[in-house]
C-alpha cells in the first residue's frame, strides 16, 4: 500500500443547508476541508496509507479536527495541538446562474503560527512514497513557507515523489512576500505541478510565444528550467452553469501532449473539493497505472464523482471511478 | 436612496421540505409571502428603502410576520396588528413534470377586514418615490379595494410613480364585484403596467386586430384609454417542466416595443415569487438606470436568479444580477 | 371501486438524507417498501380499494411497517404479526455519474419464515378483482413459494386476474430451488406478464430467432405456450446519468405490439419503485379505460412522476397522471 | 375487540420544534389532534377497534388528516371529506414557569359547516359498545350540536355506553346559544361525565352546600337530576411548572367516593391531550376490569405517560401503563 | 415608550443541536449574542424603543447580524459595516452535572478595531432616557474603551440614565490596560450598577470590614466614592446543577437594601443570556414602576424565564413576566 | 500513554429523535455501541491508547463502523471486514415512568460468525497494559467465546491485566450452551471482575449465608475459588424514573469494602453505555491513582457524566471528570 504524506491548512468549512443564502440560514452544517487533506482523502478511499502533516488549536475545535481526519482514514499523528483558532470559512452554496460565495476568516490561524522546528520531516517522510503541497501553505505566512521548504528539501533527499498544485490567488499573499519570490524555488523540488498556462505566466513569467499549443509550450519551457519537474498537468473546468459543469484533464510529460475527454457533471451537488479529487485520483493512477493518460482519466472521473458528494472530500472507491473512467455514466443502481 | 412604498396582503407559507407531497410531510417549512412584499424585498437588496403598508393579525403569527419583513431590511411602521387571523397557504414543491401544488387557506384574514380609514395615505407616501401594487388586493375584499384607490388618488396627488401588477385569477374575487368593475379605475391612476395581452382582453375589453404584435396593439390601445399609464410590460415563461424553465420580459413604452433575451433556469430551487423578483428589478432598474431595457434586462436576471432561492423572497444582491445581466451564467464561486 | 390483492415481502428501507454516501449519515431516513405493496400504494391514488398480505415481526418495527401500509390507505387486516425480524436495506442515493447503492440486509426474515396456512386464500380473494404478485417472492424462501402458489390456483378458480412482475436476480436464490424450477408454473397461472426478453430466455428458455422484434417474438412464443398469459409487458429505462432516465413501455397482447412514447426525467428525486409505479399505473388502466395502449401510457406516465417524490411509493392522484399522459410536462403550478 | 365511536372535530397542529417560541419558528411540526380522536387513539393502542366520526375539508389537508387517523389505526370510513378548511392551531411548548401557549384559528371549518343529515348514525353505531363526546363539538357551531344530538338519541337505543366529557371554555360559544341551553340535554344521554365541581356549578346552576366533600355532593345532585348518568369522574393537575405536573383522579359513582393516588410527571414532554389519554385509559378499564378504581387507576397512569409523548395522542401498550398503574414509575430500560 | 440605547460587541453564536458535545456536531446553530444588545432585545419585548450601537464586519455575516437585531425588534441604524470579520464563539450546551463550555474566538474582530470618530454620541443620544453599557467592551480593546468613555461624557451631558455591567473576566483584557485603570473612571458616569462584591473588591479595592453585609456594606462604600451612583445591583446564582439553577436579586438603593426571593428554574434549556435578561427587566422596572423591589422583582422574573429559551435573548412579554412576578410559576397552558 | 484492548461485538444503533416512540419515527439517528468498545472509548478521553478487536461485515456499514471507531480515537488495525451482516439496535429513549425500550436485531452477524484464527492475540496483547472483555461476547456464539478464552490465555502468559463485566442476559444464550459452562472458566483469568451478588448467585453457585454485607461475602467466597481475581466491583443504579437515575459503586478488593456516594442525574439525556462509562473511568484510576476507593470514584463519576451526552460513548475529559468527583456538580459554564 503506497504511503502519501500531505501537509497543509485546514480550515472549518460551515456551509448553508439546501441552497439557502447565508442571510437565511438558522444552522451551518460543518465539516472540514484543507486541498492537500482533501487530495489524501480521495486516495484513502483508493486503499492507500495517507499521513496529513499540520497544526490545530488547541481546543474543542481542533480535536473535532482531528477526529475528522481519522475518520477519513488520514493518520493523524503528525497533527500538532497548539495555538489559538482554526481558520474557517462560511459557504453558500449557489446552482444556475447564482454562484456560490465562501466568506472567509482564516486570518492568524494556528497553522499560519506554526514553528517550523515541531516537523521532523527525515521521520515523517521515511518510508513515504509521494509528497503533496499546494501554493496556498507558503501564501498564508512566512513560517508555512519555511516548513514546506524544509519538507521538500527531505522528499528530495529520501527520493520521495513529489507533486504541487500551484494554487495562486493573490489576496492570500499578505505577509510581504510574492509568489513570485517564493514559489519557483519550492517547484524547483517538485516532480509533478498542476498548473495552468496563467499559473505559469503569472509566477514563473513563462510567456507562451505559439498561436496554438500554449499550454504545451509553456510547460516545455518551464521544464527546460526546472529538471527535477517531469509531468505538468492542468485542468479545464466549462462552466456551463453553477448547476452543470464540463471537466477534462491534460498533461505535457516531457514526451507528449495527452487529454482527456469530457465529462459532464449536470446536476452538481457540492463542487467544493473537486480539484483536489483529481489530484487524489491522478497520484492514484501514478502510482498503480504507470499510464500518464489512465492517470488523467481516472482523476478526470474522481472529479467529476466528487460532484455529487456534500463536503470537501472524495468518498468514492475504485470501482465507483473505473466505471466511469471506462465510460459509464449512467448511475445504474448498484444492488 | 429611493423610497418605496407597497400594499397588501402577506400569507403564511408553509412549505414541505425537500420534494414531499403535503401527504408525506411531518414538518412544514415556514416563510411569509405577499406580491407587494416580495417585490419591496428585492428593492431593500438593492439598496432602497422600503415601508410595506398592510394589516396583520394581533396574534404571535402577526407579530413573527412583523419581525420577518423587518428581517428583510421592510420598515413596519405602517403594518397595523389587528383582527383575527393571517391567511396561510401550503405549498407542495414539484419537480420535472409534477407541478407544484398550493392549497389556500386565506378567507377572512385580518387583511381582508381591514378599515381604510387606518391609513394616512399622505403621511405614508411623503416623500415616497414610488407605490406599488398588485391585483390581488382589489380581488380579496371591498374594503382593501377602497383603501388602495385612496391610495393612488394620494400618490397621483403627491407625485409619486405608480406600478400595477394587474394579477388576475377569478376564483379570489368573491365579495360581489368583479376585476372588469374595479380594476380599470384603479389602473387609470397607475405608470407602469405588468399585465399580459390575456389580462388586457379580459379585464379591458380589448382585443387585438393585429396577425403580429398583439401584445404591442393591445397595449397602444389601453394606453390610448389611460393617459398615466407610460409603460406596459410583461414577462413571459416557457415551462419546459417544473425544474425548468425559460424567462424573458417585453414592453411597450409608449415608443418602442423592447424585449430581452431568454434566461435559462435548468435546476429550479423555488419559483415562487419570482415574478415578485421580475418587478423589483425592473423597478430598480426605472430608478437607476432611466433605461427600459436595462430595467427590463436587470428584472428579468432578477428574477432568473430568484429561483435559485429558496422562499418567496429575491436575495441577490445588485452585483449578482449585473454578473447575470451581462451575459454571465457560468456560476462561478466567489471567493 | 376495483379490489386489488397484493402479496409480497416489506422491507425497512434506511435511506441517507441528501446526496450523502453511507459512510457521511448520522441519521437515516425511515420508511418501508416492497414491490407489490408499492403497486397497491400507487392504486390506493388511483382511487381503489388495496389489501397486501404480508408477514411482519411482532415487534414495534413490524407494527410501524403495519401502521405505513395504513397510513398510505392499504388494507393491514391480512398482515400476520408473527416472528423476529424485519429485512432492511439502507440506501445511499447518487447523483450524476455516481450510482445509488443497496446494501441489503434482508437474510431470514419473519417474511421468509412464513407458514403458509396461515393464509385463507378464498377469504382473501373472494371479490377481488386482481392479484399481483413478484418473482422476488418465490426467490426469498420456499414458504413464501409455496404460499404464492396456492394463493395463484385460488385466484384462477376464483377468476381474479393475475399480474406479475418476472424480476430476476440470481443472487435473492439461495434456498436450493432455481427460478428455471419455480418461476414458470407461477408464470402459468397469470394473465399479464411484466418481463424483459431477457427474462424470457433466462427462464423459460426461450430464444427468439429472429432479426427485430425480438420482444414479440419471445412473447407470442411464451404465450404460444402458456394458455393463460393474455398480455405481455415490459418497460425501457434509458439512463443518461443517475439523475436523468428516459422511460418508456411496450406490450405484446397477442394481436398487436404497442409502445409508447419516451419520458424525460431530467431531475430524478427517487427512482426506487418506479417500476412498480409503473405496474399500478398499467392495472388500474386496464381496468378503466379498457385500452392496451392508454394503459400502457397511463402507467408509463405514472413511473415519470413517481421518479419525483421521496420513497418507495407514488403519490399522485389520477389528474396528475393524466396531465402527463395527456402530454403537459410543463409542471405548471396548480394554485 | 370492544367497538368505540367517536365524534368531533380535528384540528392540525403546528408545534414549535424545541423549546422555541413562535417567534423563533423556522418550521413547525405537523400532527394533528382533536380530543375524540385522541381517546379513540389510546383505545386502539389497547387493542379496541375504534371509529370516529368527522369532518375534513376536501383537499390535501383533509386527506393528510384521513391518512393520519389510519396510522394510528382508527377507521376513517365514516370521515367526511367535504368543505374548505381544516381549523389549526399553532403550539409553542414552554418550560418551567413559562407557560405552552396555543394560537387557535379555527373559525369556520369544515366540521362547523358540517351538514347532520350526512351522519346514519343507526349504521355508525350498530355493533358499537361506546360512544364518546366532548364539550367542544355543540361549542363550536349549532350543526354539530344537532348532529351529536342525533347520535346520543340514536346511541340510547341501541344500547350504547355514552361518555361524555364536559370541557366548558367560553370563548368557543359563538354562534349565539349557551353551554347552559345546550349541555343539560346532551349530558342526560351521557352515563360517563367527566366534569369538575366547577363545570357542575357554571352549565348545570348546581352549587355543593358542603363544607367538603363538594365534588361529592354536586355529583350526587347531578345524579339526582339526570338518571342516565351513572357516574362522575374528575382529573386533577397539580401544576408545580410547565415541566412539572402531578395527577389524580377521582369519581363518585353513585354508591363510593374514589380517588387515585398522585403520578408525578417531573419532566414533560408534551402535555397535549393528556386529558384525553386519561379517558381513554379509563374507558379500557371500564369495559376491562369492570372495576371503577382500577379504572381511574389505569386512566391516571395513562394520563401520566402521555405526557411522556410528542403530540397529542397516548402511544403507550397496556403493559406500559399496567406496569406504572401497579406502582413502578422507574422506567427500567426494557431489553 | 422609553428610548433606550446600548452599545457593545455582538458575536456569532454556533451552539451544538441538542445535548452533543462539540466532538459530535455535524452541524451548528446558529444565532447571535452580546450583552448589551441582550439587554436592549429584552426590553423591546416590553414595548420599548431600543437602538444598539455596534460595529459588524462588511460581509455577509456582518449583514446577517444586522438582518438578526432588527429582526428582535431593535434599531441597526446605529451599526457601522466596516471590519473583516466577526467574533464568534462556540456553545455546548452541558446538562445536569455536565458543565456548558464555550469556545471563544473574537480576537481582533471589526468591533475591536472600530474607529472612535464614527459616532456621533450627540445624535445617538439625544431623546435617549437610558444608555447601557457592559463591562467587556472597554475589556476587548483600547478603542472601544474611548467610545465607550466618549459616550458617557455625553450621556451625562444631556441627562440620560446610565447603567451599567461591571462584568469582569481577567482574560479578555489583554491590550495592555488593567480593568482597575479603566473602569474607576467608567463606572463613574454610571447611575446604576450591577457588580458583585467581589467585582467591587478587585476593581475599585473596596472591601468590607463588616461580618455581615458585606453586599451592602461595599456598595455604600463605593457610593461614597462615586456620587454619580444612585443603585448597585446584584444577582445570585445557586448552581444546583447544569440543569437546575435558583436565582434571586438584590440592591443597595443608598436608603435600603432590598433582596428578592429565589425563584427555581429546574429543567433550564438554555442559560446563556439570563443576566442580560435580569438587566433588562430591572431597567423596564425602573423606567415603569419607580419601585425598586419590584424592578428587582421584575428583572430576577425576566432572567429566570430566560432559561426556558433557546438563544441568547429574552423574548418573553410583560404578561409572561408579571405572571411569574406574581408568583404564579405554574406553566398553565395559555390557549 | 497506557495500552488497552478490548474485544467484542460492535452495534449499529438506530434511536428515534426526541422522545419518539418508533411508531412516531421518520428517521433514526445513527450511531455505533458496543460494551467494551463503550469502555476503550472513555478510556481515548481520558488519554490512553486503546485498540478494539473486532469483526464487521465488508460492506458499507463495517466500513462506517471502522471510520466510527477512529473517529473516537481507538485503533482499528484489529478490526476484520468479513461476513455479512452488522447486528443492530432500535432504541427508543423514555422519559419519567415510561421506560426505554430497545428492539434488537442482532442475530447471525459477523461477529458471531468470526473464525477464532483470525486473531493473532501474542501480537495484539503485546505491549498492552489491560485486556476489557464482557459477557456478551461468550453468549452470542461459540466461536467469539473461543476466540475470547485464547486471547485470556495470552493475556495471563504475557501479564496483561484483565477485566471482565459479567453481564448475564439468559437470552442471549442461544447456542447450545450456558453461562454456568462457560463464564467460570473465562472469570478465572480475569483480575478484576464487575459483577453483583445475583450474578455471582447464578453463574458461580455462590450463595451467601450472611444476614448483612452479603456482596462482600460472596465476594469474598468467588475470589476464593479464583486465585487470578483479585477485585470485584459492582455498580448500583437507584430508578427514580427513566429521567432520575443515582449511581454509586462499591468493591471488594480482597482487603476492604469500599462504596462510593451517591451521585444524582437528575435530568438524563442518554443513558445506554453508562456502565461502560463507569468502566472505562474504573480502569483509568486504576493505571492512574493506584487507588481503589479514588478509582470507583472517578468510574462513578465518569458514568454520571455519561447519562448527559447522547449516544453510547462518554466523551468527557479527565477535568470534566475530577470536577465531579471533587464534589462540583454545579455545572458551571466554562469560558
Amino acid at each position: 500500500m503506497p504511503k502519501i504524506v500531505t501537509f497543509g491548512e485546514i480550515l472549518l468549512r460551515l456551509s448553508t443547508p439546501g441552497f439557502q443564502k447565508i442571510a437565511q440560514a438558522e444552522s451551518f452544517d460543518c465539516t472540514f476541508g484543507g486541498t492537500e487533506m482533501n487530495v489524501g482523502a480521495a486516495l484513502v478511499n483508493f486503499g492507500f496509507d495517507v499521513t496529513h502533516v499540520g497544526v490545530f488549536p488547541d481546543n474543542h475545535i481542533g480535536k473535532k479536527a482531528k477526529a475528522f481526519i481519522r475518520k477519513l482514514g488520514i493518520s493523524d499523528k503528525n497533527i500538532h495541538l497548539k495555538g489559538q483558532r482554526m481558520g474557517l470559512f462560511f459557504l453558500e452554496t449557489g446552482a444556475v446562474s447564482r454562484a456560490s460565495q465562501i466568506v472567509y476568516d482564516r486570518a492568524d490561524s494556528a497553522f499560519v503560527n506554526l514553528d517550523p522546528s515541531w516537523f521532523d520531516w527525515e521521520e515523517i517522510l521515511k518510508d513515504a512514497d509521494w509528497f503533496h503541497w499546494c501554493g496556498i501553505t507558503p501564501a498564508v505566512g512566512e513560517k508555512p513557507a519555511i516548513a514546506l521548504l524544509e519538507a521538500l528539501k527531505v522528499a528530495k533527499k529520501l527520493g520521495v515523489k513529489v507533486s504541487s498544485d500551484i494554487y495562486y490567488r493573490s489576496n492570500l499573499w499578505n505577509y510581504g512576500k510574492t509568489p513570485q519570490e517564493i514559489l519557483p524555488e519550492l517547484a524547483s523540488y517538485s516532480n509533478v505541478i498542476l498548473a495552468s498556462r496563467k499559473n505559469i505566466e503569472e509566477i514563473f513569467g513563462i510567456i507562451s510565444t505559439e498561436e496554438k499549443g500554449k499550454f504545451q509550450d509553456t510547460a516545455k519551457k518551464l521544464m527546460a528550467q526546472y529538471e527535477s519537474i517531469e509531468k505538468i498537468i492542468d485542468t479545464e473546468r466549462i462552466q456551463i452553469s453553477a448547476s452543470h459543469n464540463r471537466m477534462n484533464a491534460r498533461m505535457w510529460n516531457g514526451q507528449e501532449y495527452l487529454k482527456t475527454g469530457n465529462l459532464d457533471i449536470t446536476h452538481i451537488v457540492d463542487r467544493v473539493g473537486t480539484g483536489d479529487a483529481f489530484l487524489g485520483g491522478f497520484i492514484y493512477g501514478q502510482l498503480t497505472y504507470k499510464d500518464d493518460l489512465k492517470s488523467l482519466e481516472f482523476g478526470n472521473a474522481s472529479s467529476a464523482l466528487k460532484h455529487t458528494i456534500p463536503g470537501d472530500q472524495n468518498l468514492v472507491d475504485i470501482a465507483e471511478v473505473e466505471n466511469l473512467m471506462l465510460g459509464d455514466g449512467s448511475g445504474k443502481l448498484k444492488r
